[in-house]
């Protein structure tokens, strides 16, 4: 029997996909013997999972259930093969990133701050705030409420499975789309990142979904902000280490652009940070991954992984091999 | 010369399209004297209209600037043809219902709380909310943050112009879409309104997208809210009185549905109204149209059936015929 660890908090009828010939070993964060396994299945929350990791013995094979894996390979070393759990994230990742946009050209943090102050007549604030977000300072009667995403220019710095996953959700609006990644293509025309800075200046709307490396980190950085169009929205999809927060913090604080955040750097933002009080900024908890449709769907990658692991056959999601 | 009204508060540069052998006499809502044109095309704000509207003589065709047109029959009387903007609305407020759709789903309101809260570890008290408004007591690991569109089934209230383009948004979503309108067709199947009792209890999102009329009126009322699904969205993109108001604050008092309503009835939404502080609630101050591509679009329907009224054809957008 293949001893596989699984945290205790996964209710067992999401495992019911597991092939046959698997000794199911639950594991808490609050281990007080050791325990061998072959094959661990990590806590989503790194948190806890590293609290586990001292009491194993014996893995070989890590089977994370998400897409980010940056914390694993520390913890657990150089002789384990970790995969991930590469698809069960991308249609919630890319509808929270479609939701984030419209929700920033909605203006919906200021009409949800209308609905608490219960004065209807406040929606006319929005006509002030588009025309200095625009920089545009002609008097554009009716008043303008929101703005349309339809037409606009789109730049995808990204163009993984979960970015190809945003376009799909894009194509309805008909904007114009440029895609920058590590590895450029034609059909469709995908950028060198090489080009991201001749790129920013005919972007409206930037969204970054790009992984967490050394070669992105503080890929968006001051010289990135001084690039872009007056207004121009930054969708952080990714993860925070991608943007330099400071230079963020500013560009937000001087009104030149503006921001819809999942992710952040530092993660959990402290209070207090400047961030969370930055004007022009939609900020979500780091919630794009958790659905009710994830663990199930994350633990089918992991079965799926696992009878090709006791098959023998290649393993099809490995973001490392072991040496 | 043709005479034609049209509010002096939009900028001339939207008129270019209009046709020769017009005059274009701007009029704004504190006139002091009578003004004699053939063709009005009343202020957006029914009020300013409204105050203008005495004043006029001589009005043939009223052409409006908006979709819904109700006010204007009251005001004019039956013997001036009245023609709407026809189309001018379909993106602004498919993309309105769109957002509107994700932001609840996706628990915008509260992750905003939480931003101002400044509190990252609030993100939590989504799980709960999960849990009640899905009525599912299972314990779910890891936590549910938001849920997912994707899949779901959708119920059309409505299926003109503007319910068709609502379509076109969610077909990425791979929703199962159910129809419902005054006329039923087939290909795409169409129910007639009779059969909207029978739908509601398959709906996870209903999309109310109706005109305004005697019919349409308290469409939605106690015993709909009673056949909605446990946690089921209604969403209001339509006009305040299709539903009734005091059975609306009932079903989210007693945490039996949600809403994301662009309109309301009474609208504006009085101070003090119970429906500012539901629970449950997406609520935005009827912005559903006003974009900054509102007028020129708007206008351009105008010019085009002026262009048709001065070479004697028939008009495209008539909502009342004169008598």
């Amino acid at each position: 029997m293949l001893r596989v660890g699984y945290p205790v908090t996964v209710p067992a009828e999401f495992l019911s996909s597991f092939p046959a010939g698997i000794e199911l070993i639950p594991l808490s964060d609050k281990m007080d013997h050791d325990v061998e396994i072959e094959v661990w299945i990590p806590d989503p929350y790194s948190t806890r999972a590293m609290r586990t990791w001292p009491y194993l013995r014996g893995v070989r094979l890590v089977l994370a259930m998400m897409a980010g894996t940056e914390w694993i390979p520390g913890v657990v070393g150089p002789h384990v093969t970790i995969c991930n759990a590469r698809g069960a994230h991308n249609v919630s990742t890319a509808e929270w990133t479609l939701a984030a946009i419209l929700a920033s050209l909605k203006y919906f943090p200021l009409y949800e701050d209308v609905r608490r102050s219960g004065k209807w007549a406040r929606r006319f604030e929005a006509a002030a705030h588009y025309a200095a977000i625009a920089g545009d300072p002609r008097h554009i009667y009716p008043p303008v409420l929101q703005e349309e995403l339809t037409g606009k220019t789109v730049l995808l710095v990204g163009h993984g499975a979960i970015g190809q996953e945003i376009e799909r959700f894009l194509a309805p609006f008909r904007v114009e789309i440029l895609r920058v990644a590590r590895t450029p293509r034609e059909e469709p025309k995908v950028h060198p990142v090489t080009e991201l800075d001749a790129l920013l200046p005919q972007a409206e709307v930037i969204v970054l979904i790009v992984p967490s490396t050394a070669e992105t980190r503080h890929l968006v950085a001051a010289s990135q902000f001084a690039l872009m169009r007056q207004g121009a929205l930054l969708v952080n999809a990714a993860r925070g280490p991608v943007v330099d927060t400071d230079a963020l913090v500013a560009a937000l604080q001087a009104g030149r652009i503006r921001a819809a955040l999942d992710v952040t750097d530092p993660e959990p933002l402290p209070e207090g940070h400047p961030l969370w009080s930055c004007p022009n900024l939609f900020l979500t908890p780091h919630i794009g991954g958790s659905t009710p449709q994830f663990a199930p769907r994350s633990l089918q990658v992991a079965a799926d992984e696992l009878r090709r692991y006791m098959a023998g056959e290649p393993l099809q999601n490995v973001v490392q091999a072991a040496i």
